[in-house]
């Protein structure tokens, strides 16, 4: 898997110097911040539907909470852009709170 | 790096099974879905309030709309661990969606 | 004031029957709860967002703060239409938290 | 009906003067405009999540729908008041669009 959340920050940022009717990205730029959060809660809201619709075991659905998610960090990697925040804060900041360590993976995977 | 998120899907899994007791993730798996999905529309809603106090400039908002959106993306991998959805299928997904390849990283890379 | 909300149950009852090309309430309704839902979420979201915005004081963003509840409000009215709930149960149980007595409904009533 | 709103207003105005340990609305008021915002984002994906358990038709969770729709309309309530904003604004908004008028109830009636 590896880095496919920091290839999609490169992407965001690129995406973002587009014209603003050529990309999604950077046609919520452009609409600005509240228009990025609205999505950010809208596809929160479509996230927890579909998992509810999943609890139920029906495999379509289980693909629809996949796609829900892709939406939901997708947007809030959009809003971190548009702040100016690297998405690796994030990780950064889950990695400190979980033990795991980049820098030192191994000794974290041990403790798997 | 997402090799991040690798590692906190096997710390998940493995703290899932610890009693509930004992452990914020084995609790939320216990109280079942709902009480995780309420999870992930509070950090959604707090993401978004930070979100907008940040839009100032003030720099310790910026650390706060990090923080939150890590409780976002936490809440969303053990609701993903709970329906059994690993998170590399939503970073395929995402991966899918703008040309990513994990297989293929350089050349994806010679695309920025 | 009196029994706008009464009213308002009464209008979204007669249009729920309409044809959904013809009525936006009826349109909600064939596409049934998860559509409905997905737009409590939304305007959830926008209300949070118009109220941070109107925090700031300027006259404009109030008058949005009041368009947005009322889009929350509204949708969660077609919510209750849809799941065959009044909206008089949501307002008796705020008058039974606050000790507001429909006791005194004849009263209330007769300021209609 | 919503002469329960109308004396609500009144009841969360005057909750607001008392003391922040000795009331739940003057504690929301205390936090400050984030926390009641924060219940409003909270309640309304409570609301989703129980209207989602009531589509499978059990009584019981009809009234959990009504439950946190009154918990939505409540926060809702307080953040208006917070705003300096009063409930009958949104009510006229609603009325307004719906082509409802408090002094021509009968014209409105006559149209269920």
């Amino acid at each position: 898997m590896s880095d496919i959340l920091q290839q999609l920050d490169a992407v965001l940022a690129q995406r973002r110097q587009a014209a603003p009717d050529s990309s999604y990205v950077a046609s919520l730029h452009h609409k600005g911040l509240n228009k990025i959060l609205e999505k950010v809660g809208e596809e929160a809201t479509e996230t927890i539907i579909a998992a509810k619709d999943a609890a139920d075991g029906v495999d379509t659905q289980r693909q629809a909470v996949v796609a829900e998610t892709a939406d939901l960090w997708f947007h809030s990697l959009v809003m971190l852009s548009h702040l100016g925040i690297e998405s690796q804060a994030v990780l950064d900041e889950l990695a400190r709170r979980f033990g795991i360590s980049g820098l030192d993976e191994k000794a974290a995977r041990s403790n798997e």
